[in-house]
């Protein structure tokens, strides 16, 4: 079993100038078999390039506001939100508020997403356009 | 795209005289082919029995204060917390403060465990001994 007293404790990988970054909370490197859970933290302004991938993301927000957009499709989100994105879905979160937004992001395992995650450059992120 | 405002608008099942119930945020019934996404409450007092079962729990402790325990382990777990407790171990969560202690936890997809998951259980729940 593996407990960590506060994901915190985790290593917030974010990229230099960047707005958004991750840290791997549970991975196969823990022995996970299937999935993998990341928190994503984008700082105010911040957003993900508008993307899809062969994966899903199952979201639940804790911190700060925003939206999650894809083309004909906006809707705000806050703490206590849950974002299920299917396998191939174009999507797009933004940080609207002024707090860093702060989501847990569940995805499959890498090696079972394999080729389809080499192009992978989560979490993509650009300022605010 | 699945946007819910809140996890409090999906239902809590929880049998009745129970401590413990939960609520299936995200499932196979939404198209998500992986995993689920569920949040667990647990009462004052309450707690799951100690029970192993051949999948995996990824955890992470938004409410409420407790302990996560095996034979010869135990941790305490508050907001903030991230277990993972790998396929076929021994665990038990049980709430020792006096709020209802709530946590996220992801399961592989009831499909994907089949004849594992007959046996199941989840959330088991009974009072504090």
């Amino acid at each position: 079993m593996l407990v960590r007293a506060n994901y915190k404790d985790v290593k917030l990988e974010k990229p230099e100038r960047a707005k958004a970054g991750l840290r791997w909370l549970i991975s196969e490197k823990d022995g996970a078999p299937n999935f993998d859970m990341r928190m994503v933290e984008v700082e105010p302004g911040g957003q993900s390039h508008h993307h899809r991938h062969p994966w899903e993301h199952q979201v639940f927000v804790l911190k700060g506001t925003g939206i999650v957009f894809q083309k004909g499709f906006e809707r705000r989100i806050q703490p206590g939100a849950v974002v299920f994105v299917p396998p191939g879905e174009e999507h797009c979160f933004r940080n609207t508020g002024s707090e860093t937004m702060e989501f847990i992001c569940i995805i499959p395992s890498r090696s079972k997403t394999e080729d389809a995650i080499k192009a992978d450059t989560i979490p993509p992120s650009t300022n605010q356009q």
